[in-house]
């Protein structure tokens, strides 16, 4: 067995670290630095890098700054909005912004300029947060992909559909970037950027003004360079801008919860393992050992013939819930192509299918998806959390294809929260942890999260 | 107890008939008739009435009639596309059409030009059905009323929100108009302007492309001339356009069911009943005992002791429903408002509530919801459907106020399927009596509506 230090060293040396935004703000309180300054210190990096990772469609550098110079009076006056007042976030151009166009990667909605921020801007406006600037997604978050590279390596995709948050978090141009995921578009770049997402439960983020890919798939999430921010903005975007109608919001409170090792976890292989080459399974299972080490229990699909089935299942949930996108897609992608506007093939693709997806077949994959999920959920009773990788090892060369879904699409599909941590790399490329927990169960999963990263 | 022809005569003497499409439909077969030729009827009304009504806010004629003679060649070729290829459309203007201005009654849409059909539109297009012009709406379907008057009455209110559409349909300017229904904003013009309705089971229809209110109460309806329309049209919307996410699409065939007589119905009075003229309710009376010289079972409040309290139930969830409402519509209204748009008083007042309502309180809603919904679906067994008036009489004088929602509002917060029949007047103005079933179990209520439709 290799060395632990091989699977956990980033090597890229003109990488930047992940920038933390809680650590800096005790700071602003006394005047030892300011909103401002950090801001200037994020813009530094973004005029240093994005030449070459192109992570951003469009920045609001004006405003921000006096965004920042208001968020740092209140600071000044000890009476800040939120944890997250002052703290530059990066919104993905699906993602509607009142001040900036919003594109989606697509000739559909050029120069569109929506009436009011989605629901998640809003909420971190309110809290004072300064929303510096969209970010290249895939078109649509589902169609070809947009000019980000891989900031570890420019050769290299920086996963899709969020490519421009991630990377820009993962560059440390920002402490947060907002991402969606309707498959593997939030976890996967955080995989190959090297940094911390969370999705959380389905339906505890609104999705007001984020363009819908599939409704009952779609979920906002959040990138960041350490699980605190992470947690904190993904908590403020729930308790200020609400959940979706008919959901509870994320469970928990605004500070992240305190580290709980978890005494069993699950191990899923999913369709990925098959894909991920030898180093990359060798770097899982070292830290695997290390949770060995320190006394939490581990079930494996290879010694446990219910975990097994599970495991199996999920991967085999994969044709209903195509057909489960493809029909949500109907609209509004069929509408765009009868009113005269482009999609890509990848898009009129989806569409192809969806003519396919009857009403009876649309049923059939909602119940098999509920299924599922059921027995995931009945899984409660014998481990506190899953544990696969956020990816089949580090990002892939070339920028067409953002990489393979097959570790991250079933928590998608059944709506259970799952957070990605930046804990392994392979030849100093970086890729991520997932533990994925129980629906509604964010908090606790956090905790056992924060747990693993902190060991 | 006076004559019953009194509570069914419609005396206004300039009044256009209801304008049924189905009955014209099969002359276009063979060139007797033609969709070019129904729709210049359809515009000699429009012409004639709408400079009173002013159920219009935007034609979009010259595009309606080439499509018209489209629709014109399918026929001659014994090729239409669907049962509504055609049919002029009249749409509420919070739903989005590509080819015309959505803009909502309100400031903050002015000159909005969407970038696709909603999906409604756009299945109806796909059928070939001729989307004739946006009709207005009270701002956002929920805020002030527009300048739209009732066609029996121009000194009274068509109804809101879906003013614009009920009143071309009551006018006979068109066959067909689509609404929503959040609260009451469907049933109670249908019921003012003397049109049938049909709110079909919450989720049936795809809201895409339609303005939210509140995304677990809003519902789009169908207005129409005759029943047979009605259904036809709901159903194809559904059929073409699909479900919302995650539901199932309108229980049925694209055809109506032939009429079922109930075998046992139970009366509902709701908030409204204490609202409601002596005159009106004595139409009422009139109308449910022809019911029981038909040997149809009624049950009522008055002599049911689970009935009444249901009854009272269904009044009392109006408390929580309100706090679902303001919650859901935090986004985007707080967010125009934050953004610099101007919202009325009406729309305020909600958000300023929407403020109070704690996650815990919108929980603590929904489960009340849930409760009600329970308790109704309960009772299938006792009753075939429930039956209760549309609206407290008929239309109230005035504009600013559209009237009560005491009779609309229990199933739309519950999401079953009603039925609005135009089977009443009191001094030669129309009302309605509303056929209410179970959810998901649209088809066998309209085959009961059919019934009582055709008594």
């Amino acid at each position: 067995m290799p060395g632990l230090g091989e699977y956990f060293a980033l090597s890229q040396p003109n990488i930047n670290k992940l920038r933390p935004f809680a650590v800096a703000r005790p700071a602003f309180l006394d005047g030892a630095d300011s909103p401002r300054a950090f801001l200037e210190r994020c813009l530094e990096v973004i005029a240093a890098r994005d030449g070459e990772v192109r992570a951003f469609v469009t920045l609001n550098i004006d405003q921000a700054r006096a965004a920042a110079d208001e968020s740092a009076k209140r600071y000044g006056g000890n009476r800040p909005l939120s944890l997250v007042d002052g703290c530059p976030v990066a919104v993905k151009d699906i993602i509607d912004t009142a001040d900036m166009a919003t594109e989606m990667n697509s000739k559909v909605r050029e120069g569109h300029h929506p009436k009011a921020d989605a629901s998640c801007v809003h909420a971190l406006r309110r809290g004072g947060a300064i929303i510096l600037g969209k970010t290249v997604t895939t078109e649509f978050a589902c169609g070809v992909s947009g000019p980000t590279t891989n900031p570890y390596d420019a050769a290299r995709t920086p996963g899709g559909s969020s490519s421009g948050s991630a990377a820009s978090v993962g560059a440390g141009m920002v402490p947060i970037g907002l991402g969606t995921q309707t498959a593997g578009s939030l976890i996967r770049p955080a995989s190959y950027n090297g940094t911390y997402a969370i999705k959380p439960s389905f339906g505890a983020i609104n999705l007001g003004g984020v363009h819908p890919v599939c409704g009952t798939r779609d979920h906002l999430g959040v990138l960041g360079g350490t699980l605190e921010d992470t947690w904190r903005t993904a908590h403020h975007i729930s308790a200020v801008g609400g959940s979706a109608p008919g959901y509870a919001g994320l469970a928990g409170g605004g500070e992240l919860s305190p580290a709980r090792k978890p005494r069993r976890l699950a191990i899923l292989r999913l369709g990925g393992w098959q894909e991920t080459d030898e180093k990359s399974r060798a770097a899982f299972d070292v830290l695997m050992q290390g949770l060995r080490t320190e006394d939490v229990e581990l079930l494996d699909p290879e010694s446990d013939q219910d975990l097994a089935a599970l495991d199996a299942a999920a991967v085999e949930v994969e044709t209903p819930a195509r057909d489960i996108m493809c029909y949500e897609m109907r609209w509004p992608f069929q509408a765009y192509l009868d009113a005269g506007h482009e999609l890509s093939d990848t898009i009129t693709g989806y569409l192809d299918h969806s003519a396919e997806v009857t009403p009876a077949m649309y049923a059939d994959a909602l119940a098999a998806r509920d299924g599922l999920r059921a027995r995931f959920a009945a899984y409660a009773g014998k481990a506190d959390a899953f544990v696969t990788l956020s990816s089949s090892g580090p990002a892939p060369f070339g920028h067409a294809f953002t990489g393979s879904r097959a570790f991250q699409t079933a928590w998608s599909v059944i709506g259970f929260p799952t957070i990605s941590l930046p804990l392994l790399a392979v030849d100093g490329l970086p890729f991520g942890v997932q533990v994925m927990g129980f629906g509604g169960a964010d908090d606790g999963l956090a905790a056992a999260a924060r747990w693993i990263d902190e060991l």
